[in-house]
């Protein structure tokens, strides 16, 4: 049932939290299985930013911000705010003034099922949105919805304290517990990329370097 | 029917039309009473442009632009075409070639429920333009439309020299007759907001500054 | 059926793919007749970009990149990867390290009825995408797919060896055999166009450049 | 501003209206020269319904049909009920209870540029219903709209007492002033339409009964 | 990671599984406080079946049907197969021979945010599916998902043995440890809708039943 | 270029194109690798509908049917007309006018990436369509289109004299040149599937049948 507010959510170490925001999100999705990708309706405001944080979750009705202003009250320094409608909603929750007032508590950017306004503020402010629309419709202060309880967000289940990294490929959700673990996997990946890179920047194939000529013959492609 | 031109519209005050520019899309809307914002799949082929102008509207049939050049002649300095196709349509009503001869006679943009095509020149031009689609899909000339009678664009009913405003949030449409009216709401809003803006960028909360918790622990909601 | 990979493919000539792109998407598209145009859906990643190129095609299960690996071998410089999965999907089938690969071999950029990743890279490597989705999900290498061979790829058939020509307004594919001739009538078309731009900037009207009048008048255009 | 109800509104005779039930949304549609077309996302719960009727307009909050309540008291036998809510949204407005209410009234029926639930009773309760969704989610009752306003549902501009004629084909609204006449037109449509059909029936073309083929020719059509 | 099948799930009685199919979706959501609706876009392949069962659950890479036929050895008689594709994809996962395989072993249906093919065949044998798609394409059998883990399901997270509502309005999941509780409040809530619905049938508005006039007029509305 | 009737197309045998109707589009798109199908918003006015015929092709321009009248002169019995609009359309293109004179001609069906209307009469007549839309907007007669012409439609390269499958599962293309090939690879096809479906009607699993637990094994799949 709506109405709650959970207060103290356990976050993921900051230097992993950084971590994850560095490697983005591409190499974080692969380096834990292919899983916590939202939907790809989810899109940046703005190109460039790319972020990580703990998730402080909001649920909310149907073009009623009411429990935004809640959240930031919970908010912590590197915090990411997430807001999943609970039933599918364009209208403008958040815009300039919000944004202002999360900022001042630390928070590094909203990831919204639903719509945002005041666009052209926010990337002069540098607050980072990722959302399912921009749409100036404002919204009401009416109805409860509840904080930091599990949500599903684009197609994602989040809880609060998960980490989110959100960059311009979209947003993916870490499980909290998960994170540490996550970013070595992610970092050794970035590693091996790397030393690929270079190999297909000299001109050797794909083909060649993951050795695919054999298993690609016996699978029965024919050359013409 | 199809096939009128009206030919002597009335506007609304250059100041007036200016002012609206310079409040914004959001600040407009709520200004108004949140009326008058069209649909949300109406977007700006490049970031940063804030118009408002006198809607020269526009019936077409679908695949067919001959009605935007009858248009073109009826626009005075800081005009806004605004197209409706009969059905839906997507294709590329209008180019650089258009924007130019609309540019010369001081139309200040384009806000089409259908395709724009040549975009790259049209933001070299500063040539704003909101619309469903980018598309090269060009246009016949083939069928008659109309020019200057009322239309429904995006969800939004508009009348010829109701106000156009536009920005990065989208389109909104002020009544001819209101827009003195909703002007002077708007800067009072944008004065309020002001205000909030430095208390809330202090550290100050939404709850306390709108004096939210005692309604909200009247309605339920449970801090856990 | 699917597995196969044709080599040796024919090209248009470089002088004729790069008068093409001169000319872009919406001439090249007006000057062979209104034909040939990708689906509105396929947008850039970054603005800007205005490229042609001869079309290496690749038809590609859902979620498996494995042929992309494949096609790669396959460009020549100044080629475009064009990829159709064989069923809608959104997955990122390509990204950076690919691109390093592609580029590499001179391959101009992509073309993908799917979703494409690592945006941010591909946006600093001047890697121009052209796609359905930017998405973060990553894709197998299980199931075989072709390489130059007939696809249709976001609703226009292309083969292998058609000119691509793709910029801000979108993707439009030329014959390989027409491109000679298309290119004559589009810069046939620019010149015109240069002229009436020149007229249409000093205030003529569209009406009378064209001599639209009677035709207007004769359909029953009615001035009130 | 949201929060009126108008009370006293004028209706068509019921002559016209049924008359207009009989002809049907295209025939109405096209004798009315193809204005007041619904979206085509507007689709009947069950086919084979076709019915004309008075519009009692409501404009409602996403996810709250408080106002169906309202609209409801103001309605006279015959009449329809059409509901736009003020941003996108799927939520289910209206049920089987409503309808129980509505149908009690005379209700013939409703159009609504959102949800609907409880579509198996509404069935067998043959009420129909043209809706952009079926979603069971449910609305609350906490903000003002309006009823018998203007609005602006699926893209229509519709005024209470509007005649309202919708079928499988979609729904049309025509206005109130125009209805005796557009009727007049209708009916001498499928008298010209009934003596077409037999002759087409008979095995005669379409190009001979409307003499196509010297246009045809003179157009430029090649027959190889 | 991919590649897990949980065998032995726990599955609520059988006695509050049945009375919460015939309570239904609607009804069901309501009474457990309006949450646990899948999107919108999933709909029944024929009117009219109204379901209850326990989720098996389907995590499957996009066009691989290979672990639905790992799941169905899972099923136990009144099961309902639900299958979450690991990204959006439309393909036919599920054709009559698998519903033939699955209604063998008692199962009552199938939940996918997919495709389905054979719905002919599958009406036929009253074996309903609610899916995002109808679609012929078929998949392949190459890479390993999971069975009776976690899914998440067109917008709704859904474990094994979770009870699955399913009729015309859409799909709903109730957790399985509430199942019982949800029952009851549903029968109560349709004891109350029966009472209601006599005193709306015989004219009674709801406006008094629920005593809304004092707060309407409280909330400012204004009858003209 | 637009303007072409290519009137003396080839087909298929009647016998052949029979024995597809009968096998189905999944069984058919199976049968043949897996391609022709076209996009799954194609879809049946009515349900139960499964026929077969040679495509005589439509490309037309977007609102503008006059083609369809210049088409039906080339039916031959058993021949299904196959309409794409050349920019996307969801406007009413055909009505139960056109489908008197087509079924007067022995035409089975539609096939039209666009709108059609009057359903309810089709579906009286037991004319079938598969169409992106039902809208009632009528279309002009003023720009020329082609007939016979090669065309994509909703995403399939289609020629005339192709044979068209279309039933409840959506609709697939088959090369004429291979109609006769499909057609035994399909039936064999049902033969198999006839076999499988008694072994799985009596409970036998697909993982024994298709012997699918060594491999699954193999690829790591864990039973917990």
């Amino acid at each position: 049932m709506a109405g709650r507010v959970v207060q103290n959510i356990q976050r993921a170490d900051a230097d992993v939290i950084d971590g994850l925001a560095h490697a983005g999100v591409a190499t974080v999705h692969e380096a834990q299985g292919r899983i916590g990708l939202l939907a790809p309706y989810m899109r940046p405001i703005y190109p460039g930013a790319r972020i990580a944080g703990s998730a402080v979750t909001i649920s909310a009705p149907p073009g009623d911000n009411w429990m935004v202003h809640v959240a930031i009250e919970q908010l912590k320094p590197s915090d990411i705010l997430v807001l999943a409608p609970t039933s599918p909603c364009f209208d403008g929750y958040f815009g300039d003034l919000l944004a202002t007032s999360a900022q001042a508590r630390g928070c590094r950017g909203l990831i919204i099922d639903a719509g945002v306004r005041d666009v052209r503020d926010l990337t002069q402010m540098n607050f980072p949105v990722w959302s399912r629309a921009v749409y100036a419709q404002g919204t009401v202060k009416a109805v409860l919805g509840s904080v930091n309880v599990p949500i599903v967000c684009a197609n994602a289940a989040i809880e609060a304290g998960d980490v989110i990294v959100a960059d311009d490929d979209g947003v993916c959700v870490v499980k909290r517990a998960d994170a540490a673990e996550v970013l070595k996997k992610a970092q050794a990946r970035e590693a091996l990329e790397e030393a690929k890179r270079v190999r297909l920047a000299a001109g050797e194939l794909g083909l060649d370097i993951y050795n695919m000529r054999p298993k690609l013959e016996e699978m029965g492609l024919v050359y013409e």
